[in-house]
């Protein structure tokens, strides 16, 4: 796609401003003040009918005076104006523009109109377009601010570093930059997509994804545009061990309101967001601060090896609340072992304390071998992955403490992450230390362990091995074919469970009463009998199912009760026969799976156990499809009922392993086609005792009519 | 208690050093220099042979040799030394000691050897003693230091306020001190009690409660010393309506650990202490920012009348933030009505948004009059009762337009609390205004709104009418008795609930196979017959049940079957009888109550479901005794089962009404036992359809032997 290569876009050779104005400090003459100062090697073209010349600088009528090509055009002009440009700009060739005017999606249909008009000629044209509704984007490595934002109006400069930042809203994202630069992050790019009429957040992270200077992207976004893009951002993110944090908003219902009031965009649940995002590896953070926590712990670069933390403290206080956060974090804080305590408890004072959290006690501050010793005995410990250190200590001996730590960080690998606790006035020097050498540092125990949190996170996720290309379990003769029904009715949804190994009782559909004697020749009594039409899915509620039938003479009566029931119940349900079928022996816990569709995101797979689980608790698992066994596993361990499964109340463990099979085996099925399929119960499914399988007792699929999918072939 | 009043103690007129040196910059000159660079108006006596004068100051050799009256001392000799100087204070009439030695309790038995006499001579004299291991305190309102905490060397001196901070560890107390200055905070009272000796951090927090100066209080606490006492404080802060906030820490395994190491305290159990919490209106704070954060808003002195919010922003993606957090934090943020919304729609532009969050646009930096008439206008509105700000405003008008939210904050009693989001640059100088005016403000959204969650509770919890002084509903003719069993059998538990109104099956108890057929006489087939044993409590293991007996014969071959199974279960049993008892005809949902005792706080009342919700999910709630009806019923409703009660899958409601009595009875007879009841079990307890009632089926009292409690009368 032409949007993918956003270079060009960021690293302009010559801007045009349309709408410049003389005014330095309006909207419309900023951008220019701000390309000026940052000394811009390229050229600079103010467009302004009003003006010969603006600081020095021609100032041309319209963009079709400009001599030479425009690689980036910058508008600020109003809403009404932007059919006329935007023809003029295409008749230049522009390629790139950057659109800062509002008035469009965000006040309403009339907005909206133009905004739709402008986004098809852009489209037509091959032209990329940011906003509107955009503050402005920041080419960091090169130092070319492009936007009004009042953070490109800093005039400490700006330290280019790994970080891609992306924002939907102006405000949040140039806060985000502005407060993270405080804290000596370096950033390549910051983007703001406001309305996101042509480049979107997703396609601004998949340009930062491939530039090479960029290691971490962070983005916050209101409402994903595209979710199948998200998720192969994700997939390729992962490839290239580039984390990926998102601040998702408009996760409450008000939250959506607003959403909608604001850059127009629609946002879609957050349960469907958080398990995209846990599938596939995506960091979300709940604000701001949380964003730069980690972008600045994820920004030093170093991974762990696992998440077993060696924490270092001068307070007992920070000790014990490093431990109650690493419990709380589901990080494994273990006293040392061997030969590191050894050395350790040698190191320190006596009245410390060589457990872990480790009391290296005030004397450190005077003594700093004490700290350092500690440390590089811990980079060594095979058994530590995280070395974490906190202290209190202020003034110059805290900042050489301070510098000390700068120089392990930058000999070992494992991550080092600091806690400096304390005023500005004490331990602002020893911080800052930290900040400029890269080394993660906060001011807190809790969001030092958050942080480090993620960073574990991240890297077991990095470690897991992914299994989704592996091959997929559908038999191969299931093969494509055509196929006309909305609904599959439950002898049609079985017959397929049956080609997918998916085990169901046997079964066969009578038509008329004559037909039973005949068809039930190979079933054994008692059975189950249930209408089949596509009409009455909610077959119990009609009367249409009947159960203990126990020889031929209860089949016909079962029969016409439930055909006269279905008759009463609707008259005009068209009924295909009745099923009958054998009933299960076998007590087992009851469970369903299905299948629900997403407009962003596809399929996803559910399943819960019965009863209460689901009726009283709301008890469900969810995957994004498709899943692999472990995904599955997963699913199931996650579900609050799970002990259910393992032989709670002197029942004997279930075949777990057999309905986790059966989860990949719908979860392969479906991912076949393509979104074909809408919906999917498959409820209730026995799971029997361990080493016995299971029996899926009612199914149902919905398809999308009219197109193709893969159809049993016989 | 004459440690109550530690006004003495942080008021002194005169303090003497015990081990002062002339090196000013180790532990025992610090506090000397600290003295005198505060201007200290009182005298100040250095004790120590080595010197004859330090700074000018006459130096004594014991403070035997002090002239006249020494209102505090202060100690930092080795632990070793410290029985003799004890001695010699006692002899000098000392009141009042603050110990910074360490090498107490801390490193194990022989410091906790010194630490208990030193206590116990205290005690047995009179003399107040904070520490050891402390690092000082501060009377902040008179400016006099007392320790080596670093935070005392400020140069910048010390804002005197209406927070009072109590905290056992130094470290982390002068940390959240420290910090809260930079933001303005002003204190009455630092005070770090460190290993507890004697002044504890409770009886810190009761000698603030009733200093007029102090209005909020804030506390650090590993283990919380004394249970009741911290009940009996948190009821007078809520009589005073002094906020009480508390980190308390050592809430996961290896954190005890830590604790125990660290300033020897036993941590108790976070649920406990959660519990009590939530009941008496203690606030609790997760790490020192939020610990700062609260005391912040609270100290501004304002509560809200309620949980409703006007959100105003100039930032679309900070009132999506506010939305979001609003629902997550239980507030209500609800669209405008009527005149309020009209007057707001008519003051902000016309793209912003009169919808709640209230998007005023960035307009609202340059006409002042949108945001300072938007917040008057909510002031008015009798649907908001708190009103929140968010601003990305920076600059000169950004400074401006705080100043405007300073003149409104002190004309209007609403609480208006502010978020101004960005860099130190660009914004900090607005939130310095807003600091130093008192108006809570944060620099993230999700840090305003977990403040506001926080007053917001409060603000309730001191609106709600406390019930807990009302009449006992244990009928009067329960009457003291001396009792001599510990266990009471369900034959004696069930006679027990009888008494107190509490339904339970119609049953007799028999002693041989010869009673039974004169004893049922009264009773309705069928029956349940069970084994009474004070030997035998899981009656069903012992083979010591037999339920559906359906006439006399069978009854006595139960009587029979249980008599031999129980002897074959635990031959040395001694057994009561075999209490034969009507069955159930309705069907309920099966519940229990229990009571459990803890060390530290005392009985404390449970309930649940049965089956699943109790075995598999752990499905419980817990509350302090006594509870009003009020409080049984939120018991009930934060149950996961709770939906079973109200009726879901087809099943009536159950009578809830008569299960929350039944708890409040409980509850009350519990609390007139003074403890002396140590365990207490109903279970199951069935909970019929609405109107029937409830009927206990089985109970058990586990009494403390020794002491009196309040028995049966007949």
């Amino acid at each position: 796609m032409y949007t993918k290569n956003l270079k060009e876009f960021f690293h302009p050779e010559s801007i045009a401003i349309i709408g410049a104005s003389e005014d330095l400090t309006s909207i419309s003459g900023k951008p220019m003040k701000n390309l000026m100062r940052s000394n811009f090697k390229g050229k600079i073209y103010p467009v302004n009918p009003r003006y010969d010349e603006i600081e020095g600088l021609k100032c041309y009528d319209s963009i079709l005076d400009v001599p030479g090509k425009v690689d980036l055009v910058l508008i600020a002009v109003s809403a009404s104006r932007l059919l006329a440009i935007m023809n003029e700009c295409i008749e230049k060739d522009v390629r790139n523009i950057l659109l800062f005017s509002s008035g469009f999606a965000e006040i309403g249909e009339s907005g909206k109109k133009i905004q739709d008009e402008v986004a098809k000629i852009a489209l037509e044209n091959n032209v990329r377009i940011i906003g509107p509704n955009s503050v402005g984007c920041l080419n960091v490595k090169e130092g070319i601010p492009m936007g009004f934002a009042t953070s490109l109006e800093s005039t400490n400069g700006f330290k280019s570093g790994n970080i891609g930042l992306v924002s939907q809203s102006g405000a949040l994202g140039f806060s985000v930059f502005g407060m993270a630069q405080e804290r000596d992050l370096g950033f390549s790019y910051v983007v703001n997509t406001g309305n996101e009429m042509g480049i979107t957040t997703l396609d601004t992270m998949e340009f930062m994804l491939e530039d090479e200077d960029t290691k971490v992207i962070g983005a916050y976004i209101e409402g994903v545009p595209n979710g199948r893009q998200l998720i192969d951002i994700a997939k390729r993110a992962r490839e290239l061990k580039k984390p990926l944090i998102i601040l998702k908003s408009g996760n409450s219902v008000i939250g959506r309101e607003a959403a909608l009031s604001h850059t127009a965009s629609l946002a879609g649940s957050k349960e469907t967001f958080q398990v995209i995002a846990k599938q596939y590896g995506i960091i979300t953070v709940k604000d701001i601060d949380e964003m730069i926590d980690v972008l600045q712990i994820l920004s030093r670069g170093k991974l762990a090896g696992g998440i077993k933390l060696a924490a270092i403290s001068n307070s007992g206080a920070a000790g014990i609340a490093m431990a109650d956060f690493s419990e709380e974090f589901g990080l494994i804080l273990e006293p040392l072992q061997g030969e590191s305590k050894v050395k350790i408890e040698a190191t320190i004072p006596s009245y410390g304390s060589a457990l872990n959290p480790i009391d290296i006690t005030a004397q450190a501050l005077k003594e700093q071998h004490i700290l350092t010793d500690t440390v590089e005995t811990l980079a060594k410990d095979n058994n530590t992955d995280i070395i974490i250190i906190q202290t209190t200590f202020g003034g110059i001996l805290g900042e050489e403490i301070c510098r000390k730590i700068v120089e392990i960080d930058k000999r070992e690998k494992k991550p080092i992450i600091v806690t400096v606790t304390g005023t500005e006035e004490l331990t602002g020097k020893g911080r800052k230390v930290l900040h400029q050498n890269g080394v993660p540092v906060y001011k807190t125990t809790y969001d030092t362990m958050l942080a480090v949190k993620h960073l574990a996170d991240l890297s077991v996720f990095y470690n897991k091995k992914s299994n989704l290309s592996r091959q997929s379990s559908i038999p191969s003769h299931l093969v494509k074919a055509e196929y006309k029904t909305r609904i599959w009715t439950e002898d049609k949804s079985k017959e397929l469970l049956n080609q997918l190994n998916i085990n169901v009782p046997k079964n066969t559909v009578v038509r008329s009463v004559g037909e039973i004697e005949r068809y039930v020749e190979n079933l054994k009594f008692p059975l189950a009998a249930k209408i089949i039409s596509e009409d009455i899915l909610h077959k119990t509620d009609a009367g249409g199912v009947k159960l203990g039938i126990q020889n031929i003479e209860g089949a016909k009566q079962a029969f016409n009760e439930i055909i006269e029931a279905s008759k009463n119940y609707k008259s005009d349900a068209r009924i295909q026969g009745v099923l009958l079928e054998e009933m299960l022996n076998d007590s087992g816990v009851e469970m369903f799976i299905g299948i629900k569709n997403d407009p962003q995101f596809g399929s996803f797979i559910v399943c819960g156990l019965g009863g209460i689980f689901i009726e009283v608790l709301k008890d469900i698992s969810v995957r994004h499809i498709p899943i692999d066994k472990e995904g599955a596993n997963s699913m199931i361990e996650e579900l609050k009922g799970h002990p259910m499964l393992l032989g709670t109340r002197g029942q004997e463990r279930s075949d777990i392993e057999a309905f986790a099979d059966t989860l990949v085996k719908i979860s392969d099925f479906v991912h076949q086609q393509n979104g074909t399929l809408k919906e999917m119960d498959i409820n209730p499914i026995v799971v029997l005792s361990e080493g016995e399988g299971i029996v899926a007792l009612d199914g149902l699929l919905v398809w999308d009519v009219l197109e193709s999918a893969y159809l049993v072939s016989n």
